[in-house]
């Protein structure tokens, strides 16, 4: 019987934290959490960062996943954007790594891949496919929904390596 | 008599974030501690980020500083370069404001001007009048040397704050 492990998906963001909690044992895969961590836009920077901070530990008390795995961010604006993306990103990985968990990232190529099938592809299919692939799944957000295709995209790639080693073993 | 005030100035970087406490009471100016916390280039952005975040959190619990300082960084490189000052910086953001302290942020022509007398300059002359205005001032790398010129920085605007609330006072 293979183990049962929890997976921490983050789509990090100044304003909006997604994140998305999905259980994985051998090839089956289950939704357990998703939500967002909002910031006060009107805050000052420190304190939103204790938001995102605070937020995404409560997360972690209250859902206990084994391992992480945040998005490696799209750079697609000017260099205030990237700087505040980065800000909040910095926090994502942390609070994780802080807890002990392993914290992988991906491109935003490789999440739609393990998703949709191909590396390319609007935000509605990858939003449709999560749908598809977590039936269950409630998310109050895009950012929540992205955090669940990050969580998809590890447990595809863990479960890809798992086999590997398996493989390995058996050769 | 005036209180003294304990001002952390932090200079952030993925790979060097320097640090530099002063002392301040009224005008006077006094250097207490300054040094650079490394992150390991071979390690994990994660294990990193926690690299950075325990360093600094040692910093508070040695020199209990009462208010904190980081610098608006300056955006000239690349959106990677950009994306990993950010990610570091979000985290010498948070730890001073989890422990409690208001997190000032000034740009870097803000920080030459109280330094140098005037909002350009290069740093060769930044760090010549942090010798000037801290001769006991020891310094382990240059992120230490800029990390005090913020603390400088602060404990000017903060004076010049005092100054205006005790004129509005007297008026």
């Amino acid at each position: 019987m293979t183990q049962a492990i929890r997976i921490l998906g983050i789509d990090p963001g100044l304003r909006r934290t997604g994140w998305g909690v999905v259980e994985t044992a051998g090839s089956s895969l289950r939704f357990v959490g998703a939500g967002t961590v909002r910031s006060d836009d009107k805050g000052e920077l420190a304190a939103r960062l204790c938001q995102i901070h605070d937020g995404l530990a409560s997360v972690l008390a209250e859902w206990a996943p084994n391992e992480a795995a945040v998005e490696q961010t799209f750079v697609n604006k000017d260099a205030a954007a990237t700087l505040k993306l980065g800000q909040a990103r910095g926090i994502c990985m942390l609070v994780p790594a802080r807890a002990g968990l392993a914290v992988a990232e991906y491109a935003p190529n490789a999440v739609k891949k393990a998703v949709i099938g191909v590396g390319h592809g609007d935000k509605k299919q990858i939003h449709m496919m999560v749908r598809v692939l977590l039936p269950k799944a409630v998310t109050d957000s895009e950012h929540a929904a992205d955090a669940l295709a990050i969580a998809i995209c590890h447990a595809h790639h863990r479960q890809s390596a798992v086999g590997r080693l398996a493989m390995a073993a058996v050769g």
